[in-house]
């Protein structure tokens, strides 16, 4: 120790000690992750929050070029949009040779894209196979208190083994999302939500319905015009992760010690393994940024000019209110929608600006890693 | 050790070493974090900054049912509205079991709100009862220099057992927020905090003192009127903190290893300890977010429908510039006001979407914990 | 352990264990920083990632009042504004007391400041003094995919000793910053980048050949004009950075265990090093905030009344999407433009929102440290 600003000597590097490894630990039947702080005062409850995902629990293998964010198509069962979801364990390839142990909707990471209808009536029936329980919650969605998805607060949570049926009308249009509501530092950090992405409709029924229940001059719940925002030529879904895997251990990633991430994912998979945005000079995408992320407010950036960001939180903004960037800080929670111009031909990157999120446990591979994908410009 | 991408044998459960408690340590008369890097050049200075408060300095002891953010009348004297603030020790329940040693104003945390008029005349008497220095600072405002309250800038601190008078005209109205401005990463972070509401005028000597202090044209200073944000039927105002707590010991979370907080509270107290906003369908709620949290951007969330975004750091946005989302990054130093509309009955939450934040040291009770509350609906 | 909830019975100080100091460690030849967790999946290029710059390859040094940001007059060649940049080690003074190793730009840090109008022709000639390779980045800048300045993607690495031209026209204007894009965790974690200021432009021939080679309608290109943006009296570039030094070594800072940041600079200097802005009474002074931090979102906060919003990422915000603030959480890869109106005399302070970021190694000096700094009104 020394006064502040005095001089330290430097030791050199023969005399230092030399670095040991270490190495997950066990507390009972529980693995911990090195480097957590568990002193007299830490709880066994919170051991068990912590703790990598039992391997012995994990009988499903995703096959390691499996994506997430497939689209679920749904059966209309008497003018009703019926979904099935099931919640499990999986092993989860991250990268061609990185796989992590993830909770996961109907094998994927993120679990399916639903997509349906302003107005549409929809029905989620969710089959649950972890050996806890658990329950989902339609994030940003104006729906009953009931079918909110908050375990031990708007429902019990399913138990293992049991379905539960969720039933609302989607009286909003825009980007949302899915994400379990139990124990959601652990489950949703570990892969447990999906995109919700709920389109404008000219549907008459639809829009009889939507007058029937919403409140006049609530904007929130406004029929959306497909004129409402800009077309663009394509578009692509983009959920954030943050994983925290060592010596063949998968750990809920959380601000604390011993817990803070390693890898990092865009829609379940890490540059270089990332998709691939193809568009040609003059062409716009839409990007729906989804903060499915469980700690950091990502700084998602991409090369080759600036964006207009049109939404927030599934809401279209004004156009007085519109902005230009090339950087927007998606937290938790958050949803951006922005339209990006391919101006320039080539190979552009869109990534997160703290580069830490830009390698896979410490390493850049053809350039970057984690939360980082191509758009290329013909 | 391994080349990236190669894998590695994960070793089983009975083969790991077990895992080890480890605790606060001592440095001289100081208690020390577990898991702070303490190196040769790590300061005597520095260890005081990050060491627990001492247990034998705190004489004072709240009731375990005591909430902070309580009003605090003024006595006005010749005009001026006066309050008196006393900064102390004491103990504190964030939750019923769990106590921690708190910087508090008037044995609360946070410290009493202070509320007024836009032009009225001001004076805060503040007696130091700590063993340290410390000033407070009036965050937003704009005052005198010399009533800004920085610690060896605009003033020397308060030594323990003297007092200060803080005297300003309020020229601004809206969301504000006072703190300590000495040792801010410590004083602040054990909760050395609380709420100024300015509210608008309709007081003519406070229309004609505003004329005279202020630069015409100047927006910050503006008149405001009532009618500059739409009514609403209730208000709360929201006071985040992060906290350090371990085996009886409290120290100030930070940045840092060894320094990552394990519990949060909204004004004082973390959930289901926190308040319940009670609301009829077709209510509205005003919102007033303050970042007095010292560490996060933390991502506060509404469930059962979108807020509307009508006020930043105390300043009314243009109608042009409003918007609505359901999540709002709330940073250090922040205050953003949000009107919520009751839409459906029932039970909703209000929470930080990062969701290590809303557990109590890595345990959800209720279906949650830290930065989280209920609002009601009938 | 206990369940949550019990008591934990506070052990008594004299009882504790008594606090032991270690430092940093030798894996190899790499000098790696305390706390770090490494385990059997660690990788050998996980490890030359985070080990400290090793001083044998620091063979330069700046003089102690050595500032960075220091503008750099182009030589025009034929009409194309010529820049030369030199990439390479250097110890630099973030105190007068504080010496770290950094990855410099002509010796300075930051990189010294390019500023020039819109529609000129640039050219940078980059030369790699580094042991390792490089490449810079034009961040934000609409340009050619080759002179995007990617290593591995856009480009190979500048090879150690080699040199590499970059050219390009500036379509747009506003605040922008180039930085390495080649193990940037690393190297712009260590002082690698510099401020770009595009100023609007009356040139006849840069009018011409902006209108050749930009789109109609493309808003990010549109011919700037000086009255855009309200004038200000001064303006002031600020560039924010996070280090990690202990015990004479310099680390690259990362949101990860054993690498989070204990000192932190606005244009590579530490409070109470950092510039003061003097104004008169009724001045008012441009911020441009550049995030060319690697880690946290920064909420950079003006004592003394709010800012107005301007800018965003080098685009001009719309009259109607502007708003006042005395907070703007500045993530990495951001840009924000205020204009802050000196209302009061006095010395008010502009600062990073999270107490932590403002001491040196967790001492304050002169009321603060790290990004902080002081605005002098007359």
């Amino acid at each position: 120790m020394s006064a502040p600003g005095t001089p330290v000597k430097r030791v050199p590097l023969d005399q230092l000690p030399e670095a040991t490894l270490s190495g997950p630990t066990r507390m009972g039947s529980l693995v911990m992750p090195p480097g957590m702080i568990m002193t007299a005062s830490t709880s066994m409850d919170a051991m068990k929050d912590m703790a990598a995902v039992d391997p012995a629990n994990v009988k499903a293998t995703a096959s390691p070029g499996a994506r997430g964010d497939r689209p679920l198509a749904p059966t209309t069962v008497k003018g009703v949009k019926e979904f099935r979801l099931t919640i499990g364990l999986t092993t989860w390839n991250i990268l061609p040779t990185r796989q992590v142990d993830a909770y996961a909707v109907n094998g994927q990471v993120p679990g399916p894209r639903l997509r349906f209808e302003q107005g549409d009536r929809i029905r989620v029936i969710v089959k649950n196979t972890l050996p806890e329980g658990t329950s989902i919650h339609w994030h940003g969605l104006i729906l009953g208190n009931r079918m909110d998805g908050v375990g031990d607060v708007t429902q019990k949570p399913i138990a293992p083994g049991a379905s539960l049926t969720y039933d609302f009308t989607a009286v909003q249009a825009g980007t949302f999302y899915y994400h379990s509501h139990t124990q959601s530092d652990r489950q949703q950090g570990l892969g447990l939500y999906g995109a919700l992405i709920i389109d404008p409709t000219t549907n008459p029924a639809n829009i009889r319905r939507l007058k029937a229940l919403t409140r006049p001059g609530d904007a929130a719940t406004a029929l959306a015009r497909v004129s409402d925002q800009p077309r663009t030529d394509k578009e692509y879904v983009l959920q954030l992760q943050e994983w925290l895997w060592r010596d063949g251990y998968t750990f809920p990633a959380m601000m604390m010690e011993g817990a803070l991430p390693n890898y990092f994912t865009i829609n379940g998979k890490a540059y270089p393994s990332t998709d691939v945005i193809r568009l040609k000079v003059g062409q716009t995408v839409k990007l729906r940024f989804i903060g499915s992320n469980n700690n950091f407010v990502h700084p998602m950036h991409v090369h080759g000019g600036p964006f207009e960001v049109v939404a927030r939180d599934g809401e279209t903004l004004k156009a007085s209110a519109r902005f230009l960037a090339d950087t927007v800080n998606v937290g938790p929670g958050q949803r951006y929608d922005v339209i990006w111009t391919a101006r320039t031909p080539g190979t552009w990157l869109l990534h997160c600006h703290i580069p830490h999120h830009t390698v896979n446990d410490n390493v850049e591979e053809q350039g970057g890693g984690g939360l980082m994908m191509k758009i290329i410009v013909e």
